[in-house]
């Protein structure tokens, strides 16, 4: 399609027929290019067991593509119908305590499911064979949002399922035993017949249980995405097959699961009340391009202004949704879809916006709807183009999964973490791709690697290699404290790391919680680099040949080194024992060792800047003017400037 | 009986048998006229299956006749005993979450149980036969609190009750299926057999389905009531029938259930630690006079002092009990209950108070319950006086169900929004009515109708002409959103009441959540009338033909009206887009558009003035004394002054 | 052993055998004596059903008995093997909403399963009889912390248990319905049969059905121990055996438990951060003490820096270990151990740290491992010497558990209300016993009672007794309220206490929650001994003989006492009806009334003075310098005098 992808998800059977011709109508009002259809359709399209009824879909497919919209059908298996739970209550989904949820809501099923596999395979290859020639077909839209609402079931099928994927990944439970640390607590298998699901215990569960059922668990929902890709491409080989991510969503480890999908798409709603926002979308639109190793991808969904899921639900201010979904555009995305076309009026989300509201055309929510069709149109050359970023976050799922366990040193948000060091790169323009810890790390100019603490021994190799090889790594507390089975690496921790970082780290000594002290926040202080104080982190660190850049004062870390810098090979590795407040001046002092990469400026506070291509994009998520790159952006504006320095659709810009 | 009742629970069966003749005599002492018996003495009545023993209570009516006390007899059925729940397991109830709940507490039963309705039906009927003709006999009791430690059951036989309730409500399930909008998110049902109450689901439940389950239970629960009630009436034709509310509860649709008992009675226990609790009692009273449509009704139980089941039970400070009962009487009592008269001396309820304490006759609170009990006996002449309100609130278990219901624009509480605006009517004296939205309201000079989310189109146009009759009506955001199938009012939302009101609402913006900003709570702005702050929140409003008497200022609202008004037909119609913290000159400027209601002055804080028939009541919740009506009251003291000038039994209180 | 038991938990199974050889070299540098071994180990020694393997625990003993190092050897019982429990799904425990819970952590059985009791005692019983005779054998360590992941079980198991417990302890079911007072709410039960645990109900359960469960869990957890001990002696009749305990635990009365140890042992986690610690340490360690009748006990578990379950987990700074360490010997320890002697590198405690850290021999941890070991060496003539204490504490399990039940006056902590008075009593340097209500306390010159919720007529009597004697009593609110059934103390509560406290008590009157006023803390204002505020408490009280050393000011109890004072017999008798913040002042007025205790004086800040004998221990948890005694301790460090004059270990510290 020479057009970005701009629309969203369609679902006529919500309203009676006479809706849909106006809907196509407005549709082209709006420059809606793709409809997504189908994708809770499954009770209209076989309601009753085995008999199917396509007549609506037809005429639906029909209409769209009289009216020149292109088709993202979905296979409709999102939500099984309720003759299917009634007959068969073992698809449902158990919690950990037991609790076998009910029909009612959505997503009622457990990934393991051979009832609901049998029964959804058979609906996807019924609307493969009777849709997959049809003109308006763009893409397969595989089930929705995997995984969202059951992140992980505890039903007996899933414990068989489980054992299963543990016999395949570790052969003999002797070596499970060994990885698991079962010597621990008593906790030896004799088979793997006596292995379950890490459902309630009376204390704390294995740690590598945990790990692996979530691995497992990611797993198991992508195979159900494997199964529906499998049958769609064994019918139509060359429709590209897609699935909506979540963004940073823990469940789903999406490096594994992004190289199945022929495209990767993305729902995303960052809160419109949350002035982080913008920053956290820009970070979230950065890894769904990085999992998908650099291919454009497509915001499947997103909102034209409020949801109805948080307990207060803000509308998008005017200009907030045109801003994101240009950002989007900026970093990788060839469309931009919003959940979803036409505004429910029953149901459990009829609360949240549509790109056509309750109340009408005749609403500023519809006018930006309109407005933002306009632009893409001219942002058409885009599609299709990559970009090459100079610096890297690590993040791996695996360090997530482990670093929020329970019975951790401290409770830790590892997103969180990652974030804070994001902004930094953010705020200086600096375009960030995310990486595995394995992955070949030579292209980039600067890598940093928050939290990360999961490494195994390859990965460890890796990182020194890259520091070693000339590039700038910058690690911190947490990182390579356990190898793949969470077993300790031990002697300092870091694994091969410690050569590179020229530190050991010794214990860990975080701060009191804020609840302990019933007064002010305890803290710690921090003097040189980062100087000023730091609220979540500190430890003892050893230094081998490193150099101390900041020490902490005071308490019983009193002159231990904070930040450690070290050369090792033709590179530079920094170490960060610490959280502070004030990441800004490490930054800076940190690019200093990156000469390849591009001089980095401070933008104004909101400002994002970012090229992709022959565009380069000027985003003012703030309220007041900006003047950037000589080019003055309103606020809640954006400036587009093509390479050869004509501004293209962002009408209320000005050049100064 | 020609003395306002006075007394309360009267457990005899907890004491030895030679405490029940002081009983007798401390009850004389306090001008006790009715003591409420039997509540729960199921098991003493039928210690086991099919065998009664009634002796005991034959002794303890006997005593109380010849003493002089009037009895209200309970039916027992509030707490099977255990031989019961033993033998029948399928009486205990269910949680959404499939765990029976266990005998050991009270109200171990679900009310769609066949055996403990059998059970029931069976002591109901033996106790209606035995003392049917009782001289002491004063009123039935029905059971007690129906539903408020079980307001919604999800076992197996409630599911099967729920099918049938939702048969007979739509006749087919493809009605059932469009009143639900079960084409959003796969939902449809193929027959009434595959529908389940809304227990555990993956995610948010069907918002009809919720509803429904909503007016279900509070149907069964009255089923319950009425199973005994028509057992009593068919044995004593005479003798009245109650049971006993609790106020605002939110599972029992009062409206339903009133007209189904020969006098209301309510319970009603008001925390003496938050100092808005004389309002909101105020607020309760009317809610019970006006849900009874006027009748005189029975202060059932409230607390002499303390109760014991908040996390820090405070006593009721001197006078407190006083003011309290007297509020009653002032807004339509004809009778104050406690419970109970003796404070237990063991079981889950000893630190509750009683009218005579664990400290025996010589303790500031028995003084207290003498002092009440002579007081009431001056206030005889009220018993049955009516009284007419000209100020009417919209209060429908609709909206209140619908509106704190999963994904929603917020979370709302509907009960704390009425009781804003309550407030500024009590405190200027204005007597207040609840009503029904499709009541007939042509006697209210104002009425107002907050946060009435659910408007079906016959309350829409009851509404709309009760404006256009010559009244002043004032509503709020959130009204009028949806219908009774929860199906959103399209075009604008409020439906028929958009004319009246002048007014479109285009969008719901409220202010950022408190938790979210870190910072100060985030609020609107104001300007106009109710200048200032609001906190909860903001919306677009477009107006058609309504003056706008307060605009918006700053954010994404700027400019847009935050209150208008709008003449229709003779009357007017207020439309408030926001939360002001300033209700008052709000209220101030409606008032104005109210001829007919009297001139209402604003009253000391604290200070509450009722007039009941001949009765002038000035009530002083606060600790200072104030002057009204030229009459001054000491802090927590009462005045009653009679329509000839006359004080009454108000002995610290004094003219000036 | 002529030598304080000094060491740790040894897992060695957790490690390959070439670490082993290492352990000892290194235990034996850090003065080790003795090691515990084999608390986890039974899925090792019972790799399936019947069958035992010592080989490895006979090399490991050969090892260490070769080193000189003492072996505490633990029965292995404390976490059943995956096989057992696969084949017997019936020892899993079950909470109260019927989960039963699942293998994967430890403790994963329930203490009344017949099951789990049959496969422990034999491989108790094997454990015995392999190694009674071994001659490193210093001591049997049974289970491991009974208790502590399942206080309570309600499988249909231990519901069974419980009846018959009942029926042991009650005889008749009518006694059972007199204790419980089942009148109350229709729980009259027919038979034992009909009788269930405190499972989920629909609301409070029956109070004294509750504290019997809790009475009933702690004897069916003590069973666990006595039949382990049982096999033990019948195999050992001269090792003696012990249990660990868990200091101020809930879920067990150790009152009950201690006579059965032949010494008692503790596990104590003081948090770091929590600048408390060290007074709730103290404690801790004379409830200990005083539980075992002043026996010397072991400190069997402490953390040589952090633990891992809490949510942020700090390091204890350099000295903590140590003082903690001697505080333990001060109050009356004859061996100081660790959980564990090597830092777990895998599991669910991989991150609680060990004497010998992951980091290894050259780390501040393993430093003040050795340092500490070496200071012990030089205390050994302390074993074995008692303490005389001449002020005590009532502290009693049954006012606990009815303290903190549901529907009580107010939601207080019974061990926060005696804290605060022993920390009073610790800052003046007076040792402290604990004490049942019922003990003899003629020894003593002071005695508090706080918080005493419940209270037989003996213990009435005997501390009635106590004052008239001559001893002087503190008590204060929420004392004496209740009997041992919970039925209620009627006229005034406090029963025989009440002539010798010369008040009564009428009513309770705690001020607001802080909650509730939205703005500051509502507190109480006290005029008179402990003038300031109270938080917690008031109440109206009456004198009759009693001096009112204090008063309340304001509020409904104005001008009614807070503090009195009465002679009766030869003694004192104070009552405190308040939570005055101020209590230091309070003390110090009683303690005129104590001639006999040694004059006390307050110590500074944090600074811990406590006799042992011939040893005087000055422990400075503060981080500065003091002086005390003559003597300068620099901040967290600690100066040991003999009474001969001479320091002893503490090298850090210097006579002025």
């Amino acid at each position: 399609m020479n057009r970005l992808w701009y629309g969203g998800d369609y679902n006529p059977e919500q309203w009676p027929s006479d809706v849909w011709d106006e809907d196509v109508r407005l549709m082209q009002r709006a420059g809606v290019t793709v409809a997504t259809v189908g994708v809770f359709s499954w009770a209209k399209l076989e309601p009753s067991d085995g008999v199917f009824d396509f007549g609506w879909l037809d005429d639906i497919l029909g209409r769209l593509h009289a009216g020149g919209i292109r088709v993202d059908l979905a296979t409709a298996t999102a939500s099984p119908p309720a003759w299917l739970v009634r007959a068969h209550p073992d698809v449902l989904p158990v919690t950990k305590d037991g609790v076998r949820l009910s029909f009612g809501s959505r997503q009622h099923y457990h990934p393991s499911s051979a009832t609901y596999r049998r029964y959804a395979d058979r609906l996807v290859r019924a609307i493969a064979e009777r849709y997959g020639q049809h003109p308006a077909l763009e893409a397969w839209h595989v089930n929705n949002e995997l995984a969202c609402h059951v992140p992980r079931d505890y039903s007996d099928e899933s414990a068989a399922a489980f054992r299963a994927w543990l016999e395949t990944k570790y052969g003999t439970v002797d070596v499970l035993n060994d990885a698991w640390g079962t010597a621990f607590w008593s906790q030896a298998y004799g088979s793997f017949d006596e292995i379950e699901p890490p459902r309630a215990t009376p204390t704390f569960h294995n740690p590598t249980q945990l790990l692996d059922f979530d691995r497992f668990s990611s797993d198991a929902w992508l195979e159900c995405y494997r199964s529906e890709a499998a049958i769609l491409r064994s019918v139509t080989p060359d429709v590209p097959v897609t699935t909506n991510f979540m963004g940073f969503f823990k469940a789903s480890n999406y490096w594994s699961w992004a190289p199945e999908l022929d495209f990767v798409s993305d729902d995303a709603y960052p809160d419109p009340a949350d002035p982080a926002s913008p920053a956290y979308a820009a970070m979230t639109r950065d890894l769904i391009r990085s999992v998908g190793n650099g291919r454009p991808w497509i915001l499947m969904e997103q909102a034209a202004s409020a949801v109805n899921w948080r307990t207060r639900n803000g509308a998008k201010a005017p200009g907030m949704h045109r801003l994101l979904s240009l950002q989007a555009v900026a970093r990788g995305a060839d469309g931009i879809m919003q959940f979803q076309w036409r505004q429910s009026k029953a149901g459990a989300e009829k609360f949240h916006s549509g790109m056509l509201p309750h109340g009408g055309e005749q609403t500023r929510v519809f006018e930006e709807t309109v407005a933002i069709g306009e632009e893409l149109k001219g942002l058409s050359e885009i599609i299709g183009v990559r970009q090459e970023a100079r610096a890297a976050i690590i993040f791996d799922w695996d360090s997530w999964w482990a670093l929020e366990q329970e019975a951790t040193p401290s409770r830790l948000s590892y997103v969180d973490i990652v974030f804070r060091w994001y902004r930094e790169l953010l705020s200086r323009g600096i375009l960030v791709d995310f990486a595995l810890p394995d992955a070949d790390l030579s292209g980039y100019s600067l890598v940093l690697a928050p939290a990360t603490l999961v490494l195994s021994e390859a990965s460890q190799r890796n990182l020194a290699g890259y520091v070693e090889g000339g590039g700038t790594l910058l690690t911190t507390y947490q990182t390579g404290i356990l190898d793949e089975n969470l077993h300790v690496l031990l002697d300092g921790y870091l694994g091969e790391l410690r050569s590179a970082l020229g530190v050991k780290v010794e214990e860990f000594a975080p701060p009191a919680e804020p609840s302990m002290s019933g007064g002010p926040v305890p803290t710690l202080v921090i003097q040189g680099l980062g100087a000023g104080i730091a609220r979540e982190w500190g430890e003892i660190v050893r230094t081998d040949r490193a150099e101390v850049r900041a020490t902490f004062v005071g308490g019983m870390l009193d002159g231990l080194p904070a930040i450690t810098r070290n050369t090792f090979g033709s590179g530079t590795a920094w170490y960060v024992a610490t959280s502070p407040d004030d990441l800004r001046s490490v930054l800076d002092s940190v690019l200093l060792d990156c000469r390849s990469l591009e001089p980095a400026s401070s933008l104004p506070a909101g400002v994002e800047v970012v090229r992709r291509g022959d565009f380069l994009f000027i985003l003012n998520h703030g309220t007041n003017a900006v003047t950037v790159e000589g080019v003055t952006v309103q606020g809640r504006d954006a400036a587009i400037l093509r390479s050869d320095g004509a501004p293209t659709s962002a009408a209320s810009s000005e050049s100064t």
